[in-house]
């Protein structure tokens, strides 16, 4: 049969047309006043989307670059820094703080779970200058909780910057960046803003900007002083991607159209269509017997499955790409062989979603041996959930109960 | 929630991406040899993908121009011909004879049918020139047996010339053309091949040839003679629709792609699935207790459902779009407000396929009042289907058997 490759992976996500073809058409130099006005009005589209007054920069970089920046910029070798580690993304907060010299200090709990604040609390140290965390940790579906963090770290009276990739929280949790005092933000492009990467994104509040003035740390592409400076002017400081932001632009235009012309309303919108199609798949995965690798703090940017017992993860991901085209990640890190996960972050609708619960009941038909399968039962349960979350499920007559709820 | 437009309409199909990058990409001259070679190997891969070895030719109009060029290439004001009509587009053929002067017998049946062999051996005279039929009727979703037809014609020692719309018939189902003694056949390239509406082609047998000369029609753009005398020299009468023919050279190497290499094989592989696509959704609209329009000879290019009694099609038709941007066709003609129609020609998969099944159960949850309606059983039928058609139902077990097949 005819298959349709599909990118169900958070990140790359499934790419805007609309943004494909501003990309395609983005023929302009960038020491221009037409680049001028795209790269400010991007910058300032940019800032309702992340939900922040402080300045937001762009960076040539994938995400680890403007992870790399918010260490390079902010501490000093021998600072003392906090860790906040629950997957692939939190050990490489630890990586980065080590190669520029912090003196790392680790809360670390096992993949698939969230941290306590208790062992937060006890973690800060007067000295702490800064705690590195994810807002959702993409290598096992968990969603940390920011605003509790941002919470204890005031209630102790630590002065420490609270620095959060939500390379994949941005757009699929809601994030009051200023309101919960978060110090440092960062984005990716090819997350829940629908293009390729190439792009990171990140703002920083003053207190940030003031321990950037302090740092001892050498740096140079990912100067953020300069970068702020230049950005100002409508410039970046080296060569920009060009054709990427004319992408974000219009994708960003495309979120904004989805809130009725209002950006922040997008993104809520966007955030509220990842936690539908994360719950439609939650649903069917229970339904199919699968057990959810994070069932107690899930993100909406993707879902992480375990695989049953004696069965590699990898043949699923395996199945799936070759009978279906249909591309899903397997665990990361020590997660791999173990789990699969289906991202929902950006540019997924609910025919998507639907598909793919499909075409996995179709891979555990053929390839897993799981009790009490029967087609229909996984779908059912995502069709429920949809019908409850649109309000559409009135009209609708569940004769067969136990087989929807199963 | 987000809504991705697509296509579930028998023309426009979705669109190949390879086709819309070779189409974007077709800035050349058509008076050059770059086009002539682009247009020979066109012109050659289509003899191929409709199954001739007489000449096929491409007209930059829709497939109603190739009709139109059948009518008034092969017939002259006064001659007899049989039309054979069970919908709109056999209505189109009695317009186009009348409209060329023709005397019109016609073989009509009620929507949703096809026809009976001996009214058809009634129907043919002596004096019969051409008979004129569709291979698949796009307004109901009947399939007519074309096979059978051109063996009756024989059989009758009738010298009827068999000019077939095969527009939604080719990619969808098996036509020896050469083999059965179909003496022209029509397709167009929003169909089977994904690309644009805007190309029309046809090939002719060496009898229809015969009578193209003979022809007392006024032609001009559409005279196949000058446009065949042209087309052997890798040229068009006039100026073809460029980007139109280098989309379709991609998307005949995709199908033959489809058949490892193999042009025909990849066109059977075409067909295949859409029959899979077709039996899914018949399989599933039956489950949902709605009503198959044409169950007797139902087509793959597309499924015709029928409303619920006291239910506009219209709304179901409209629903879907509203809700999920999923876009299929009310009835045509007669039969608007009664059925609506889901297609199979062309760039659909199983993802397409179920996602499309998914949305109407949950349109029919919200919209229909269907007695023993529950969420997942028409899916549940769909499914089995596809396990059974692609031999991968083995390990599935069926525990709720009554619900699969319900």
């Amino acid at each position: 049969m005819i298959r349709k490759t599909r990118l169900f992976t958070p990140g790359p996500t499934p790419l805007l047309p609309a943004a494909q073809f501003a990309m395609a058409a983005a023929d302009i130099h960038h020491r221009t006043p037409e680049f001028r006005a795209l790269y400010e009005r991007v910058l300032s589209q940019l800032k309702i989307f992340v939900g922040t007054k402080n300045d937001v920069l762009l960076l040539a970089s994938s995400g680890t670059g403007a992870m790399e920046a918010s260490v390079s910029n902010l501490t000093s070798p021998g600072d003392r820094v906090l860790v906040l580690s629950a997957g692939k993304f939190g050990e490489r907060w630890e990586s980065l703080a080590k190669a520029f010299g912090c003196q790392v200090d680790l809360v670390s709990v096992p993949y698939g779970e969230t941290f306590s604040l208790d062992a937060i609390k006890q973690a800060v140290r007067p000295e702490t200058r800064a705690v590195f965390v994810q807002a959702t940790e993409s290598s096992t579906g968990v969603r940390h909780d920011i605003q509790a963090i941002a919470a204890l770290l005031k209630s102790t009276g630590s002065d420490a910057l609270l620095i959060v990739d939500a390379i994949t929280g941005l757009g699929t949790t809601h994030l009051d960046v200023d309101g919960w005092g978060v110090d440092v933000i960062i984005g990716g492009s090819q997350k829940a803003v629908m293009i390729p990467p190439g792009l990171a994104y990140l703002s920083l509040s003053d207190r940030a900007w003031k321990a950037a003035e302090t740092s001892k740390n050498p740096r140079y592409y990912f100067d953020l002083r300069k970068e702020r400076k230049n950005a100002q002017k409508g410039e970046s400081s080296y060569t920009p991607a060009v054709a990427l932001i004319a992408a974000l632009g219009a994708a960003l235009d495309y979120i904004a159209a989805q809130g009725g012309g209002d950006l922040a309303a997008g993104r809520d919108a966007l955030i509220d269509n990842a936690e539908t199609c994360a719950a439609m798949t939650r649903a069917a995965v229970k339904a199919l017997g699968l057990p959810l690798f994070a069932p107690t703090a899930p993100s909406a940017a993707a879902t992480a499955i375990l695989s049953p017992a004696g069965v590699d993860s990898g043949v699923i991901v395996k199945e799936l790409k070759r009978r279906f085209a249909a591309i899903v990640t397997n665990g990361q890190g020590e997660m791999k062989g173990k789990i699969f996960r289906i991202a929902h972050i950006g540019l997924f609708d609910y025919m998507d979603t639907i598909a793919i619960i499909a075409a996995l009941e179709q891979v555990a038909a053929a390839s897993l041996n799981l009790p009490d399968f029967a087609f229909g039962k996984s779908l059912a349960a995502a069709q429920q959930v949809y019908a409850e979350r649109t309000g559409q499920a009135t009209a609708a007559k569940t004769s067969e109960p136990e087989m929807v709820h199963a």
